[in-house]
């Protein structure tokens, strides 16, 4: 395909983030749900740690992109798939009270914090070398010794909170193959690689929904692995209305006590 | 290992029951989360089908193991396992409003029914030869037709939700290598594939360190890849603590509005 | 590449189903075949369930092909190959007398019946959405059911014909990976599975070979693992004259009795 | 479990083959078998290499076994496994004309022969040396260029057939990963190895059936992908019933013109 | 097998450490080459880093095992396993001469230092709590960082030399499924994964065939992909006697200039 | 991209080979370290086949490629990559004097000597029909036993040396998946194997790198799992410089006693 430009009239005064695509919720509305999300932790290893790290890199964690493709590719894509994946932590906490929710969150907000490093900017985003070279969990591990130092965590009664808490970040990719070197061996590391996925996943269906006529299938996703997404003829419409009508209200007395 | 038994009592009037592992809940609490769980769905196809089939077999579903071995292998283990799954969902549907609650629901609830032909009994069970040879991702999914019929859903108009809830049911296990004949292909099978894995994978994780000395590793377990779960020191009374400590308070403050 | 039309053509009265590739034999022929081997049957389970299947859909069962590309993928070529695997079943039974040729014929003529609704249309064919969200393998075995009802053999004593055939439909695959659910577990299975594999093979084999100049390799076919086929120097003018001079009898003095 | 042998006789005169289990057929009538057999091949490169091979070892041909456990692990299972290869192999043959009859029963009869180097012994065999390090298959292909020099066959113009032969040779595992340095890139080569796989199949479920009882399942087989084998019901009387009321003329009826 | 003690002497003022096995070289020699191999490196972050953290672990890298079983499982493997590779690089190195010969010696030196935290003593060595949960390539690649700090190259100048050295130590497994987050991508740390599995292999083979009888195969080393390793029947003996005969010297007017 | 080309030359007298990519070294001087390399090994079996194979071919092995594309592929590379080989094994010799140096050489010239006549031409070089179908390791394997009729080595005295050669060729892939029908189960075949994969990949690095400028990684690399390389920053220079100041002589005072 071929476009000829024939006329082009430039913008005074415009700021290109006006037109890049962005996450559902505004810049300072994150910032406060992280805010709130952190005065949530409990006192501790976990919680200084991941306070001294999320604000070394507060600025670049709201803008940063989760990925340079696949999901969650824009312009504060970063902590808007980490605050949901938070969100779900906290649906799914009652029902398996044995996990710790403080080593969760923690390891929720700093999976990912390396990509601030990997992605070379919040757009238009490539790998950066330390990024391939080193890649965004092993920083990101290392980055959890250097918090412990600088929050007075780093002597021998925190060394078990240091070692759950690199754990986690280690790995949230689930195996081997996909890039951690150790898989999850404590429950909330398996918890945090999960709701890791489900986001994802769910990300990318929806994008791919969204582009796709009622039913018909998507084109296939390489990152989902490789299949077709179909939508259903009474998707989009059913769900709003079964929302708009107190569907919602209905699970309350359904498997909420 | 040799013991000899040198005297053994008859304990009269004795049932057998009330000496096997059961579930958490009783099987009269958990008939009462079914109903109310049926009741909380929409009317329509996918409510039909799964009251219709569970009646078919509800003191079945309410008494069976979710399995041989591995994970809630125990009496009214399948109930436990299939209601822990729906809360989960319950607690998630809120973060993907785009998934239709009454699919999910029927998917989760009929997802492993079929287990009560594949395996012999409550307690004890094997593999019963249907269960090996047809396997019950499609005796299930063979049912949801019989139970169209006997619904009055068998005409063109419900052909669709027919379809995607066999759907639910054939991708549950997520890929082909597991056992489903076709991976998830909506986000509502997704979804249950992934609660699926959770529920399943939380408990073997908290059975293996309940058997675990803290600061220890438990045995290596076959079902998760092998691996085996540390006992972080700390883990049991911290979390009791917390959990008594109005922990779950600090969470409303935290990532729910 | 571009081609440039400058006349075309009307032909009145034609009928686009001349025009297409089709089966080595013409559709009446196929169906006489099909009687003959249906009659061929001994009474019982087996037998009434495939008529029973059969019957229902045997004009699409005559004209639909066996895949969208592959193999046997021109008007006619289910019935085709599904006849070219019952003849090699029953070239094959004298040395495995101890194979039940019912089950055997009954999972040949079954197996691929579901592709009459997998696929869209005798010609171009495309996936239907049950197609992909359901697979032929499960609706077969669904329906297999259905016909037991039809039939009269819905009862208890006919439990194990009814478990076995849909057996054999279920793991005609050979492997999970390829989508079957179960892998075979019965020797009628395994033999089913087998022709099917070489009746394929052999066609993707002979059409490479068709299309490549003796003593040279084909292109890399996807289906045979990415292989290319060589053609001997010989092939063809050499197998042609065997076939000519009595080669088939002088088999008759080798191997067969 | 102990046994205390009380009580000894020993048999004078005794033959130790006279109570090894062996082949369905005797010694003679294989020998007889296979003149048979080489003599239905056309004149040419395929017969005479082959002739000058399997004379040069004809006793061990005639009583090795196939394997040292799996399947035809017995006296003369050599000769009988690669007899039952070519019966089924002109019992297709008939479907494909396409193929090289000489080819093929060339490659099914010289496919093995290496075995008889790789083994040790007729019975109690174990791999020798050269059976680990070099392997049964790429022995044959070696000796074929010997018996190519030995039968007149080195030159050029017999390039092509020498080279079919060692290809059939070579890729009769079918797959890299199975000891096949080449995967099988002529129809008769796919065929070779198909039959091969069949037959070793049918013997590995046949022996695991005749020691399972009706309506269960026996053991896992490793050599069978660790599948439990199902020995229906009405197995074996049922088979052999039909057997005797001309089951075998019915067949002519059906799928033989 | 069941052994009766009928008498046992207690050695007085025996050392443990007389009684193990042991590398070739006793410590002082292994320390000796490891000062020298250390000066032998060019002044510069690769140096320095390294230097301070070999010197930091000394005592522990001259008596560790390289694994807990395997290869080099006895006192001062580690050290021993380092050096040889070390020179096994020095050796390789003139043919590659674009290699930097500091980056793949600190590579060498640091790769597995980690291992003196992930296994628990010099003798009978278990894996650490960190050692599993962290792994020795994730914990030596943090201290390189802290390393760097001490070292004064904690700056921007120095940061692609921190950068290329932790690569070599991430990925010196080879492939992520053995544990190593990224794969080699400089031609250093290809190399040091090479002389890695080189040495390792040598041993285990050598190992091997040191209870082997000439003309035998030892049992299956699952290290070495559940190889049997063949012990030819000239093997000691010849190659000891060409050793004796100056065929090192002739190897200098092969392939040496 | 298209070029237009306005004006061509004619060269008089000019020799194509004149303007084509050569080895490192030309014919002569390769000739000549070939020679000396085939008199450095003992007297014997592995000397004698060698040499008389390597004399069949001499002209076809200084000339012809290693392989059609990834590495050493111009004229000259076969022997360039083996003589290379023949170095890196000279220079571990000494690391691990178990090793038998007749057998290492003998297979390291040999290995790939059938790609004389599995690839066409030193030039534009595609495979054969005899190179798929077969394949240069099996067409090598066979023409050491040819070599050993011809060397008066085919006596059972010599059976082993004839058979560790041939296991030498055979396993030099490695692994089944790569063509290899036997893994290497001696130790001088695994070193053989390491090598190869070692001057291979050092080859496609170095390429990679040559044509990336520095701090910027190359195209992926299908050869090498698809790996990109890194060019650093200081490539090149640093290691010029290096080389230059006696970088090598302080390696003797290295790892060389």
């Amino acid at each position: 395909m071929q476009l000829r430009v024939r006329h082009l009239d430039v913008v005074p005064d415009a700021d290109i983030l006006e037109f890049v695509r962005e996450a559902p919720a505004d810049r300072d509305t994150m910032d406060r749900m992280l805010s709130r999300l952190l005065e949530s932790m409990n006192p501790g290893v976990c919680r200084d740690i991941t306070c001294d790290l999320i604000d070394q890199r507060r600025k670049a964690f709201l803008t940063w992109p989760a990925a340079t493709k696949n999901h969650h590719n824009y312009v504060g894509g970063l902590a808007w798939h980490t605050l949901s994946m938070a969100k779900a932590a906290d649906a799914l906490l009652p029902l398996y009270p044995f996990l710790d929710r403080d080593l969760l969150m923690a390891g929720i907000l700093l999976h990912d914090l390396g990509k601030t490093e990997e992605l070379s900017a919040p757009m238009l985003a490539e790998y950066t070398s330390e990024g391939n070279l080193v890649g965004h969990i092993s920083m990101t591990a290392g980055w959890i010794d250097e918090a412990a130092v600088r929050t007075g965590h780093a002597g021998e009664e925190d060394k078990e909170q240091r070692m759950l808490l690199k754990h986690m970040v280690l790995s949230h990719h689930g195996k081997l193959e996909f890039g951690s070197p150790v898989m999850p061996m404590i429950p909330e590391a398996e918890m945090l690689s999960l709701v890791d996925d489900l986001d994802a996943r769910m990300f990318m269906m929806k994008q791919s929904m969204d582009a796709t006529a009622p039913g018909h299938f998507g084109p296939r996703v390489f990152a989902l692995d490789n299949r077709m997404i179909y939508r259903p003829t009474q998707f989009g419409e059913q769900a709003s209305a079964a929302a708009d009508n107190g569907k919602e209200k209905r699970n309350d007395g359904g498997t909420q006590a």
